[in-house]
Protein backbone atom coordinates (compact mmCIF):
# COMPACT_ATOMS: atom_id res chain seq x y z
CA UNK A 1 0.00 0.00 0.00
CA UNK A 2 0.66 3.57 -0.73
CA UNK A 3 0.00 4.82 3.17
CA UNK A 4 1.39 4.62 6.88
CA UNK A 5 -1.01 4.17 9.45
CA UNK A 6 -1.34 6.86 12.28
CA UNK A 7 0.52 5.46 15.55
CA UNK A 8 -0.71 6.55 18.88
CA UNK A 9 1.77 5.57 21.39
CA UNK A 10 3.19 2.95 19.15
CA UNK A 11 -0.20 1.65 18.50
CA UNK A 12 -0.80 1.69 14.92
CA UNK A 13 -5.04 2.89 13.88
CA UNK A 14 -6.74 1.06 11.25
CA UNK A 15 -5.72 1.99 7.35
CA UNK A 16 -7.42 4.54 7.26
CA UNK A 17 -8.63 5.23 10.46
CA UNK A 18 -12.20 6.97 10.41
CA UNK A 19 -12.35 9.81 12.74
CA UNK A 20 -15.78 11.41 13.76
CA UNK A 21 -15.77 15.17 15.22
CA UNK A 22 -17.50 16.31 18.06
CA UNK A 23 -18.95 19.85 16.93
CA UNK A 24 -21.07 20.45 20.65
CA UNK A 25 -21.12 23.86 22.60
CA UNK A 26 -21.16 22.92 26.07
CA UNK A 27 -19.91 20.34 28.16
CA UNK A 28 -22.53 18.13 29.51
CA UNK A 29 -23.57 18.34 25.61
CA UNK A 30 -19.88 17.32 24.03
CA UNK A 31 -20.18 14.10 26.25
CA UNK A 32 -23.78 13.11 25.02
CA UNK A 33 -22.35 13.70 21.65
CA UNK A 34 -19.56 11.71 22.36
CA UNK A 35 -21.63 8.90 23.29
CA UNK A 36 -23.62 8.73 20.48
CA UNK A 37 -20.84 9.30 18.33
CA UNK A 38 -18.49 6.54 19.85
CA UNK A 39 -21.49 4.00 19.34
CA UNK A 40 -21.36 4.14 15.58
CA UNK A 41 -17.39 3.02 16.20
CA UNK A 42 -15.23 5.23 14.44
CA UNK A 43 -11.68 4.60 14.76
CA UNK A 44 -11.07 8.07 17.04
CA UNK A 45 -13.18 11.27 17.66
CA UNK A 46 -11.76 14.64 16.93
CA UNK A 47 -12.81 17.60 19.42
CA UNK A 48 -13.29 20.48 17.71
CA UNK A 49 -12.90 22.74 20.34
CA UNK A 50 -13.33 26.08 18.63
CA UNK A 51 -16.79 24.92 18.69
CA UNK A 52 -16.66 24.88 22.66
CA UNK A 53 -18.47 27.68 24.27
CA UNK A 54 -15.78 27.92 27.37
CA UNK A 55 -12.95 27.61 25.30
CA UNK A 56 -11.55 30.88 27.21
CA UNK A 57 -10.93 28.66 29.80
CA UNK A 58 -8.09 26.33 29.96
CA UNK A 59 -9.20 24.38 32.93
CA UNK A 60 -12.70 23.91 32.14
CA UNK A 61 -11.58 22.79 28.57
CA UNK A 62 -8.92 20.24 30.17
CA UNK A 63 -11.62 18.43 32.58
CA UNK A 64 -14.08 18.86 29.23
CA UNK A 65 -11.76 16.52 27.31
CA UNK A 66 -10.91 14.13 30.08
CA UNK A 67 -14.70 14.08 30.57
CA UNK A 68 -15.18 12.93 26.88
CA UNK A 69 -12.10 10.86 26.72
CA UNK A 70 -14.16 8.96 29.61
CA UNK A 71 -17.00 8.86 27.47
CA UNK A 72 -15.24 7.68 24.28
CA UNK A 73 -15.36 3.99 25.52
CA UNK A 74 -11.54 3.33 24.66
CA UNK A 75 -11.28 5.44 21.45
CA UNK A 76 -8.26 7.94 21.28
CA UNK A 77 -9.56 11.72 20.92
CA UNK A 78 -7.88 14.23 18.89
CA UNK A 79 -7.68 17.19 20.22
CA UNK A 80 -8.24 20.52 17.60
CA UNK A 81 -8.63 23.85 17.81
CA UNK A 82 -9.16 24.52 13.91
CA UNK A 83 -8.24 28.24 13.26
CA UNK A 84 -11.35 30.56 11.38
CA UNK A 85 -8.48 31.38 8.91
CA UNK A 86 -8.74 27.71 7.67
CA UNK A 87 -12.36 26.97 8.07
CA UNK A 88 -12.91 27.14 12.06
CA UNK A 89 -15.15 29.25 14.20
CA UNK A 90 -14.41 32.11 14.90
CA UNK A 91 -13.34 32.23 19.04
CA UNK A 92 -12.26 35.48 21.26
CA UNK A 93 -8.84 34.20 22.41
CA UNK A 94 -5.35 35.61 21.48
CA UNK A 95 -3.05 33.23 19.96
CA UNK A 96 -1.41 32.72 22.91
CA UNK A 97 -4.29 31.76 24.83
CA UNK A 98 -4.63 29.26 22.12
CA UNK A 99 -1.00 27.80 22.29
CA UNK A 100 -0.97 27.31 26.31
CA UNK A 101 -4.63 25.33 25.70
CA UNK A 102 -2.56 22.86 23.79
CA UNK A 103 -0.26 23.11 26.88
CA UNK A 104 -2.91 22.49 29.46
CA UNK A 105 -4.56 19.48 27.51
CA UNK A 106 -0.78 17.71 26.51
CA UNK A 107 0.36 18.11 29.83
CA UNK A 108 -2.41 16.46 31.42
CA UNK A 109 -2.88 13.95 29.21
CA UNK A 110 -6.61 14.96 28.11
CA UNK A 111 -6.36 13.96 24.40
CA UNK A 112 -4.54 11.31 22.34
CA UNK A 113 -3.00 13.25 19.53
CA UNK A 114 -3.24 17.07 18.46
CA UNK A 115 -3.70 19.07 15.29
CA UNK A 116 -2.56 22.38 15.09
CA UNK A 117 -2.15 24.61 11.44
CA UNK A 118 1.73 24.93 9.97
CA UNK A 119 0.62 27.92 9.08
CA UNK A 120 0.23 29.06 12.66
CA UNK A 121 3.22 31.69 13.88
CA UNK A 122 6.13 29.30 13.75
CA UNK A 123 7.22 30.22 17.34
CA UNK A 124 3.41 29.09 18.31
CA UNK A 125 3.98 25.83 16.30
CA UNK A 126 7.07 24.88 17.83
CA UNK A 127 5.52 25.12 21.32
CA UNK A 128 3.03 22.97 20.37
CA UNK A 129 5.25 20.70 18.94
CA UNK A 130 7.28 20.67 22.57
CA UNK A 131 4.28 20.27 24.00
CA UNK A 132 3.23 17.27 22.20
CA UNK A 133 6.57 15.54 21.59
CA UNK A 134 6.68 15.80 26.07
CA UNK A 135 3.15 14.11 26.28
CA UNK A 136 4.65 11.28 23.43
CA UNK A 137 1.15 13.04 21.86
CA UNK A 138 1.28 12.53 17.94
CA UNK A 139 1.44 15.97 16.08
CA UNK A 140 -0.74 16.80 13.23
CA UNK A 141 0.43 20.14 11.17
CA UNK A 142 -2.52 20.82 8.81
CA UNK A 143 -3.42 22.80 6.09
CA UNK A 144 -6.92 23.92 5.03
CA UNK A 145 -7.77 25.43 1.84
CA UNK A 146 -11.38 26.02 1.75
CA UNK A 147 -11.20 28.69 -1.50
CA UNK A 148 -9.78 26.57 -4.41
CA UNK A 149 -6.67 23.70 -4.99
CA UNK A 150 -3.18 24.25 -4.99
CA UNK A 151 -0.70 23.40 -7.69
CA UNK A 152 0.08 19.73 -7.18
CA UNK A 153 3.84 21.09 -6.48
CA UNK A 154 2.16 22.94 -4.07
CA UNK A 155 0.70 20.93 -1.97
CA UNK A 156 3.32 18.10 -2.13
CA UNK A 157 5.86 21.26 -0.48
CA UNK A 158 2.93 21.80 2.10
CA UNK A 159 3.06 18.16 3.00
CA UNK A 160 6.82 18.49 3.27
CA UNK A 161 6.82 21.95 5.10
CA UNK A 162 4.93 20.13 7.66
CA UNK A 163 7.44 17.50 8.36
CA UNK A 164 10.06 20.14 8.07
CA UNK A 165 8.00 21.62 11.04
CA UNK A 166 8.42 18.21 12.95
CA UNK A 167 4.71 16.96 12.14
CA UNK A 168 4.10 13.35 13.13
CA UNK A 169 1.13 13.45 10.31
CA UNK A 170 0.62 15.98 7.91
CA UNK A 171 -2.65 16.61 6.96
CA UNK A 172 -4.13 19.13 3.64
CA UNK A 173 -7.37 19.74 2.99
CA UNK A 174 -8.70 21.71 -0.42
CA UNK A 175 -11.74 22.62 -2.01
CA UNK A 176 -11.94 21.65 -5.13
CA UNK A 177 -13.48 23.41 -8.22
CA UNK A 178 -13.51 20.64 -10.71
CA UNK A 179 -12.76 16.94 -11.15
CA UNK A 180 -8.96 18.01 -12.16
CA UNK A 181 -9.05 19.58 -8.45
CA UNK A 182 -9.71 15.96 -7.30
CA UNK A 183 -7.48 13.76 -9.27
CA UNK A 184 -4.59 16.86 -8.57
CA UNK A 185 -5.00 16.74 -4.68
CA UNK A 186 -5.18 12.76 -4.97
CA UNK A 187 -1.96 12.35 -7.34
CA UNK A 188 -0.07 15.49 -4.79
CA UNK A 189 -0.65 12.51 -1.86
CA UNK A 190 0.03 10.03 -3.95
CA UNK A 191 3.88 11.78 -4.69
CA UNK A 192 4.36 12.89 -0.95
CA UNK A 193 3.41 9.58 0.32
CA UNK A 194 6.50 8.23 -1.76
CA UNK A 195 8.78 11.27 -0.52
CA UNK A 196 7.92 11.55 2.97
CA UNK A 197 8.24 9.31 5.84
CA UNK A 198 5.31 10.21 8.01
CA UNK A 199 1.44 9.10 8.04
CA UNK A 200 -0.15 11.90 5.18
CA UNK A 201 -4.19 12.92 5.52
CA UNK A 202 -5.85 14.69 3.16
CA UNK A 203 -9.04 15.57 0.85
CA UNK A 204 -10.71 17.25 -0.76
CA UNK A 205 -14.01 18.48 0.41
CA UNK A 206 -17.23 19.69 -0.90
CA UNK A 207 -19.61 17.55 -2.96
CA UNK A 208 -17.16 17.39 -5.85
CA UNK A 209 -14.28 16.39 -3.36
CA UNK A 210 -16.61 13.73 -1.50
CA UNK A 211 -14.91 10.31 -3.50
CA UNK A 212 -11.66 10.89 -1.67
CA UNK A 213 -13.06 10.25 1.57
CA UNK A 214 -13.79 6.66 1.32
CA UNK A 215 -10.76 6.11 -1.72
CA UNK A 216 -8.20 8.58 -0.72
CA UNK A 217 -6.71 5.60 1.39
CA UNK A 218 -5.64 3.99 -2.10
CA UNK A 219 -3.57 7.24 -2.70
CA UNK A 220 -1.42 7.74 1.13
CA UNK A 221 -4.34 9.40 2.90
CA UNK A 222 -3.95 7.70 6.64
CA UNK A 223 -7.58 9.07 8.20
CA UNK A 224 -10.78 10.00 6.49
CA UNK A 225 -13.38 12.35 8.19
CA UNK A 226 -16.82 10.49 8.68
CA UNK A 227 -20.31 12.24 11.10
CA UNK A 228 -21.36 10.29 13.67
CA UNK A 229 -23.59 12.57 14.93
CA UNK A 230 -22.66 16.50 13.02
CA UNK A 231 -21.06 17.33 10.37
CA UNK A 232 -17.16 19.60 10.90
CA UNK A 233 -16.91 20.01 7.03
CA UNK A 234 -18.30 20.37 3.64
CA UNK A 235 -18.39 16.83 1.97
CA UNK A 236 -18.38 14.59 5.10
CA UNK A 237 -20.74 11.58 4.75
CA UNK A 238 -22.24 9.62 7.40
CA UNK A 239 -19.59 6.75 9.19
CA UNK A 240 -21.20 3.74 7.79
CA UNK A 241 -21.55 5.47 3.82
CA UNK A 242 -17.87 6.28 4.36
CA UNK A 243 -17.16 2.34 5.59
CA UNK A 244 -18.40 0.91 2.70
CA UNK A 245 -16.34 2.93 -0.08
CA UNK A 246 -13.49 1.97 1.91
CA UNK A 247 -14.06 -2.03 1.94
CA UNK A 248 -16.10 -1.89 -1.55
CA UNK A 249 -11.69 -1.27 -2.13
CA UNK A 250 -10.45 -2.64 -0.08
CA UNK A 251 -11.92 -6.11 -1.98
CA UNK A 252 -10.02 -4.33 -5.05
CA UNK A 253 -6.61 -4.28 -2.39
CA UNK B 1 6.11 13.91 -11.82
CA UNK B 2 5.06 10.44 -11.38
CA UNK B 3 5.76 8.95 -14.63
CA UNK B 4 8.86 9.04 -17.42
CA UNK B 5 8.08 9.59 -21.13
CA UNK B 6 8.20 7.12 -23.77
CA UNK B 7 11.15 7.53 -26.03
CA UNK B 8 11.61 6.94 -29.35
CA UNK B 9 15.30 6.73 -30.87
CA UNK B 10 16.45 8.39 -27.42
CA UNK B 11 14.23 11.10 -28.07
CA UNK B 12 11.39 11.77 -25.34
CA UNK B 13 7.49 12.23 -26.56
CA UNK B 14 5.63 14.85 -24.97
CA UNK B 15 4.42 13.40 -21.36
CA UNK B 16 1.43 12.30 -21.45
CA UNK B 17 1.54 11.69 -25.52
CA UNK B 18 -1.48 11.54 -26.81
CA UNK B 19 -2.15 8.66 -29.23
CA UNK B 20 -4.58 8.71 -32.21
CA UNK B 21 -5.95 4.87 -33.40
CA UNK B 22 -6.16 4.12 -37.38
CA UNK B 23 -8.75 1.61 -37.82
CA UNK B 24 -9.63 2.02 -41.42
CA UNK B 25 -10.06 -1.84 -43.31
CA UNK B 26 -8.48 -1.15 -46.61
CA UNK B 27 -5.15 0.67 -47.47
CA UNK B 28 -6.16 3.28 -49.11
CA UNK B 29 -8.80 4.05 -46.52
CA UNK B 30 -5.91 3.94 -43.58
CA UNK B 31 -4.03 6.54 -45.71
CA UNK B 32 -6.78 8.99 -45.89
CA UNK B 33 -7.46 8.28 -41.91
CA UNK B 34 -3.83 8.67 -41.40
CA UNK B 35 -3.91 12.66 -43.01
CA UNK B 36 -6.97 12.82 -41.35
CA UNK B 37 -6.21 11.86 -37.69
CA UNK B 38 -2.27 13.57 -37.88
CA UNK B 39 -4.18 17.38 -39.18
CA UNK B 40 -5.19 16.91 -35.58
CA UNK B 41 -2.11 16.66 -34.30
CA UNK B 42 -1.99 13.86 -32.04
CA UNK B 43 1.64 12.76 -30.43
CA UNK B 44 1.77 9.40 -32.34
CA UNK B 45 -0.63 7.48 -34.68
CA UNK B 46 -1.52 3.99 -33.91
CA UNK B 47 -2.05 1.51 -36.68
CA UNK B 48 -4.81 -1.18 -35.23
CA UNK B 49 -3.84 -3.58 -37.86
CA UNK B 50 -6.47 -6.18 -36.87
CA UNK B 51 -8.82 -4.29 -38.59
CA UNK B 52 -7.04 -4.27 -41.70
CA UNK B 53 -8.51 -6.68 -44.47
CA UNK B 54 -5.08 -7.45 -46.21
CA UNK B 55 -3.83 -8.58 -42.69
CA UNK B 56 -3.16 -12.33 -43.55
CA UNK B 57 -0.50 -10.80 -45.96
CA UNK B 58 2.81 -10.08 -44.34
CA UNK B 59 3.93 -7.85 -47.26
CA UNK B 60 1.20 -5.80 -47.92
CA UNK B 61 1.15 -4.81 -44.42
CA UNK B 62 4.84 -3.89 -44.26
CA UNK B 63 3.99 -1.59 -47.97
CA UNK B 64 0.95 -0.34 -46.07
CA UNK B 65 2.36 0.45 -42.80
CA UNK B 66 5.11 2.28 -44.64
CA UNK B 67 2.47 4.11 -46.91
CA UNK B 68 0.64 5.29 -43.40
CA UNK B 69 4.44 6.51 -41.74
CA UNK B 70 4.74 8.53 -44.92
CA UNK B 71 1.50 10.08 -44.37
CA UNK B 72 1.61 10.63 -40.84
CA UNK B 73 3.14 13.91 -41.44
CA UNK B 74 6.75 12.98 -38.79
CA UNK B 75 4.83 11.05 -36.32
CA UNK B 76 5.70 8.32 -35.01
CA UNK B 77 3.99 5.21 -35.69
CA UNK B 78 2.73 2.44 -32.73
CA UNK B 79 1.99 -1.17 -34.62
CA UNK B 80 -0.88 -2.88 -32.98
CA UNK B 81 -2.12 -6.16 -33.36
CA UNK B 82 -5.00 -5.94 -30.70
CA UNK B 83 -5.50 -10.18 -29.91
CA UNK B 84 -9.55 -10.48 -29.96
CA UNK B 85 -9.47 -11.94 -26.59
CA UNK B 86 -8.40 -8.73 -25.64
CA UNK B 87 -10.73 -6.49 -27.22
CA UNK B 88 -9.66 -6.85 -30.74
CA UNK B 89 -11.13 -7.54 -34.02
CA UNK B 90 -11.41 -11.36 -34.65
CA UNK B 91 -8.83 -12.54 -37.15
CA UNK B 92 -8.17 -16.33 -39.47
CA UNK B 93 -4.70 -15.92 -38.60
CA UNK B 94 -2.43 -18.19 -36.72
CA UNK B 95 -0.24 -16.45 -33.93
CA UNK B 96 2.93 -17.91 -35.60
CA UNK B 97 1.58 -15.85 -38.82
CA UNK B 98 1.10 -12.72 -36.44
CA UNK B 99 4.61 -12.89 -35.14
CA UNK B 100 6.04 -13.17 -38.87
CA UNK B 101 4.28 -10.23 -39.48
CA UNK B 102 5.78 -8.47 -36.37
CA UNK B 103 9.05 -9.89 -37.68
CA UNK B 104 8.52 -8.06 -41.18
CA UNK B 105 7.37 -4.84 -39.38
CA UNK B 106 10.26 -4.53 -37.69
CA UNK B 107 12.69 -5.82 -40.04
CA UNK B 108 11.85 -2.87 -42.79
CA UNK B 109 11.59 -0.31 -39.63
CA UNK B 110 7.40 0.18 -41.18
CA UNK B 111 6.80 1.21 -37.63
CA UNK B 112 8.41 3.55 -34.55
CA UNK B 113 7.15 1.36 -31.53
CA UNK B 114 4.81 -1.77 -31.21
CA UNK B 115 2.38 -3.49 -29.33
CA UNK B 116 1.88 -6.77 -28.37
CA UNK B 117 -0.01 -8.58 -25.36
CA UNK B 118 2.04 -10.09 -22.45
CA UNK B 119 -0.29 -12.58 -21.78
CA UNK B 120 0.66 -14.80 -24.96
CA UNK B 121 2.36 -17.57 -25.56
CA UNK B 122 6.03 -16.59 -23.68
CA UNK B 123 8.09 -17.80 -26.85
CA UNK B 124 5.64 -15.26 -29.08
CA UNK B 125 6.40 -12.65 -26.90
CA UNK B 126 10.45 -13.49 -26.75
CA UNK B 127 10.15 -13.32 -30.16
CA UNK B 128 8.56 -9.48 -30.70
CA UNK B 129 10.88 -8.23 -28.38
CA UNK B 130 13.82 -9.83 -29.62
CA UNK B 131 12.29 -8.07 -33.35
CA UNK B 132 11.90 -4.80 -31.17
CA UNK B 133 15.36 -4.85 -29.84
CA UNK B 134 17.11 -6.02 -32.97
CA UNK B 135 15.18 -2.77 -34.81
CA UNK B 136 15.21 -0.59 -31.78
CA UNK B 137 11.76 -0.05 -31.60
CA UNK B 138 10.28 0.29 -28.23
CA UNK B 139 8.33 -2.47 -27.16
CA UNK B 140 4.87 -2.45 -25.13
CA UNK B 141 3.50 -5.38 -23.72
CA UNK B 142 -0.20 -4.75 -22.65
CA UNK B 143 -2.80 -6.44 -21.09
CA UNK B 144 -6.66 -5.23 -21.14
CA UNK B 145 -9.83 -6.45 -19.05
CA UNK B 146 -12.73 -5.72 -20.77
CA UNK B 147 -14.85 -7.13 -18.08
CA UNK B 148 -14.26 -5.82 -15.15
CA UNK B 149 -11.11 -4.07 -12.69
CA UNK B 150 -8.30 -6.55 -10.86
CA UNK B 151 -7.32 -5.93 -7.39
CA UNK B 152 -4.87 -3.38 -6.74
CA UNK B 153 -1.92 -5.80 -6.07
CA UNK B 154 -3.12 -7.94 -9.93
CA UNK B 155 -2.48 -4.65 -10.92
CA UNK B 156 0.68 -3.65 -10.16
CA UNK B 157 1.79 -7.47 -10.45
CA UNK B 158 1.08 -7.27 -14.40
CA UNK B 159 2.71 -3.97 -14.91
CA UNK B 160 5.77 -5.70 -12.74
CA UNK B 161 5.02 -8.92 -15.27
CA UNK B 162 5.56 -7.26 -18.34
CA UNK B 163 8.61 -5.75 -17.34
CA UNK B 164 10.16 -8.84 -16.46
CA UNK B 165 9.16 -10.28 -19.94
CA UNK B 166 11.43 -7.09 -21.07
CA UNK B 167 9.10 -4.32 -21.94
CA UNK B 168 10.27 -0.84 -22.92
CA UNK B 169 6.42 0.40 -21.81
CA UNK B 170 3.83 -1.26 -20.09
CA UNK B 171 0.05 -0.99 -20.34
CA UNK B 172 -3.04 -2.12 -18.78
CA UNK B 173 -6.36 -1.07 -19.71
CA UNK B 174 -9.60 -2.22 -17.25
CA UNK B 175 -13.22 -1.95 -17.92
CA UNK B 176 -14.44 -0.39 -14.33
CA UNK B 177 -17.86 -0.90 -13.12
CA UNK B 178 -17.84 1.97 -10.52
CA UNK B 179 -15.65 4.42 -9.51
CA UNK B 180 -14.00 2.44 -6.89
CA UNK B 181 -12.91 0.82 -10.14
CA UNK B 182 -11.36 4.01 -11.59
CA UNK B 183 -9.39 5.14 -8.29
CA UNK B 184 -7.88 1.72 -8.00
CA UNK B 185 -6.87 1.67 -11.62
CA UNK B 186 -4.99 4.92 -11.17
CA UNK B 187 -3.75 3.77 -7.52
CA UNK B 188 -2.00 0.81 -8.91
CA UNK B 189 -0.44 2.78 -11.53
CA UNK B 190 0.55 5.08 -9.48
CA UNK B 191 2.37 2.60 -7.55
CA UNK B 192 3.78 0.99 -10.06
CA UNK B 193 5.44 4.00 -11.84
CA UNK B 194 7.55 4.16 -8.26
CA UNK B 195 8.59 0.54 -8.13
CA UNK B 196 9.13 0.15 -12.20
CA UNK B 197 11.97 2.21 -13.87
CA UNK B 198 10.00 1.78 -17.21
CA UNK B 199 6.90 3.73 -18.75
CA UNK B 200 3.49 3.11 -17.86
CA UNK B 201 0.44 3.38 -19.52
CA UNK B 202 -3.03 2.80 -17.94
CA UNK B 203 -6.74 3.74 -18.53
CA UNK B 204 -9.99 2.88 -17.52
CA UNK B 205 -12.40 2.17 -19.87
CA UNK B 206 -15.77 3.48 -20.49
CA UNK B 207 -17.71 6.38 -19.65
CA UNK B 208 -17.45 5.62 -15.85
CA UNK B 209 -13.37 5.46 -16.57
CA UNK B 210 -13.52 8.20 -18.72
CA UNK B 211 -11.75 10.58 -16.21
CA UNK B 212 -8.73 8.35 -16.42
CA UNK B 213 -8.24 9.92 -20.63
CA UNK B 214 -7.30 13.46 -19.30
CA UNK B 215 -6.20 12.57 -15.59
CA UNK B 216 -4.13 9.28 -15.81
CA UNK B 217 -0.67 11.24 -16.34
CA UNK B 218 -0.99 12.49 -13.17
CA UNK B 219 -0.72 8.90 -11.68
CA UNK B 220 1.99 8.08 -13.86
CA UNK B 221 0.61 7.11 -17.19
CA UNK B 222 2.33 8.24 -19.84
CA UNK B 223 0.18 7.96 -22.83
CA UNK B 224 -3.72 8.47 -23.36
CA UNK B 225 -5.64 7.42 -26.45
CA UNK B 226 -7.79 10.10 -28.15
CA UNK B 227 -10.31 9.91 -30.82
CA UNK B 228 -9.10 11.58 -34.23
CA UNK B 229 -11.47 9.98 -36.93
CA UNK B 230 -12.46 6.73 -34.69
CA UNK B 231 -12.54 5.36 -31.28
CA UNK B 232 -10.80 2.07 -30.96
CA UNK B 233 -11.82 1.67 -27.44
CA UNK B 234 -14.74 2.29 -25.40
CA UNK B 235 -14.16 5.56 -23.47
CA UNK B 236 -12.09 7.45 -26.19
CA UNK B 237 -12.51 11.17 -26.72
CA UNK B 238 -11.61 13.45 -29.31
CA UNK B 239 -8.29 14.74 -29.26
CA UNK B 240 -9.24 18.13 -28.59
CA UNK B 241 -10.75 17.16 -25.44
CA UNK B 242 -8.11 14.97 -23.89
CA UNK B 243 -5.70 17.51 -24.78
CA UNK B 244 -8.08 19.97 -22.87
CA UNK B 245 -8.54 18.26 -19.85
CA UNK B 246 -4.63 17.69 -19.65
CA UNK B 247 -4.06 21.44 -19.91
CA UNK B 248 -6.90 21.97 -17.18
CA UNK B 249 -4.71 20.28 -15.08
CA UNK B 250 -1.14 21.18 -16.10
CA UNK B 251 -2.30 24.45 -14.81
CA UNK B 252 -2.11 22.62 -11.22
CA UNK B 253 1.23 21.46 -11.99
Amino acid sequence: MHGRPIKIRGEALPYPAVCAPLVARGADALVEECKTVAAKKPDLIEWRVDFFDAIGDARATVETALRIKAAANGLPLLFTRRNAREGGEPIALAEEQVVDIYRAVCANGAADMIDFEMNNDPTHVAAVRDYARASKMPLVLSFHDFEGTPMVDDIVAMFKHAHTLGADIAKIAVMPQSNDDVFALLAATSRASRELPIPLVSMAMGAIGAVTRGNGWLFGSAMTFAVGASSSAPGQMPIEDVRAAIAANRRKQ
